[in-house]
């Protein structure tokens, strides 16, 4: 496995799927089947683990020909890498809104947060793929979580910039808030869902505006 | 596997590993033999991995004979549980010292991130092993983090009886900052040591004061 820093994914900006493989599909039909199969492995890794998961599996889930997957992928672990590349730029989708220039710094956070809770209790799979890549992969697990909070560092270094959020703002604070969204993300959107994602959004935004002390 | 709700761990006072097991030791020099058994168990567990790991290796690590395993534990499963409580355990100890009466609810919170960080930074492979529990038995992993959340939750209910912290706590506060700790811990515990816990869990504890918006 190449290190985090010779991994593509460690460029957050530079990762598509696509520019991973040279087998990237040239047609939009290929770009089709080649989703369904990354949709299907979503499914088979999310239910059965990485271990237990099988090529044939997933190709029966995805309603293609065993040879349609190695058209596009070499091997059981490509497909899992190509799968995590493509869970992590859904969750960077889903963050994207909240860079609209007209949102205030953490009036962006909130969206970010909000998003993210809609994008995992609707895709309940990723945790545990996600997870489980420290075992199987542990370099794109890194990578992934040290994108995620470079991401946040930037949007709130913006907001320092601009007089919004506290100028000694450093890495940490990001690392605090990617590990807040992170398991409410769990308790609220994937092990139960009794609470909307804004008002637990609304929840972790009002520790950011004004942490835990007694309104005065 | 027991629901989480029949599992002894989902009553954090209730848990010590010896009420778990019928095989409990008897004398002194039992407990310090199981005890070197499930040292060695977090050794080869958190460097092999659960499917890698093996009873032979943990006693060779132990340097005890294969016999004794099987005086304490009836299978790797049994140890492995074993040793998720045992570390479960030496977490709710690091956050004891924060229950002491005298500081305030958000000073005890800091002192709780401390301990935990400088426990992680020397026992490492409770990330790993923990992790590896969402896989290896589900309601164990849920049971760590939903108590280790009780406790949280528990103690700023106290300390907003007290006035200490906003009188609108409720659980996804206590989500909410355990996710910071476990974050912060794998970051700059676990993954580098690049900074004091102390400092740290300092910036963890003044966003719990007064959040991120700019200082007046």
């Amino acid at each position: 496995m190449a290190p985090a820093s010779a991994d593509p994914a460690a460029d957050p900006v530079a990762v598509t799927s696509d520019k991973i493989s040279d087998k990237a599909p040239r047609t939009e039909r290929g770009r089709k089947t080649r989703q369904k199969l990354l949709d299907a492995a979503a499914s088979e890794f999310g239910e059965r683990g990485f271990h237990e998961a099988s090529i044939t599996s997933i190709t029966q889930r995805a309603g293609t020909a065993l040879g349609s997957f190695y058209t596009y992928f070499d091997s059981k672990d490509e497909i899992y890498r190509a799968l995590v590349d493509h869970l992590s730029s859904r969750v960077r989708e889903a963050a994207r809104e909240s860079r609209r220039s007209d949102l205030e710094a953490l009036e962006a956070e909130r969206v970010a947060l909000t998003n993210f809770l809609n994008f995992a209790g609707t895709h309940k799979e990723i945790y545990r793929i996600i997870d489980e890549c420290e075992f199987v992969d542990p370099a794109t697990f890194r990578t992934h979580y040290e994108s995620t909070a470079q991401r946040i560092f930037e949007r709130l270094g913006e907001g320092a910039r601009k007089g919004e959020v506290r100028a000694d703002i450093e890495e940490a604070h990001a690392w605090a808030i990617m590990g807040m969204n992170v398991f409410l993300g769990l308790r609220y959107a994937v092990w139960s869902q009794e609470r909307d994602p804004a008002e637990v959004a609304e929840i972790a935004n009002s520790i950011l505006r004004g942490g835990l002390l007694p309104r005065p």
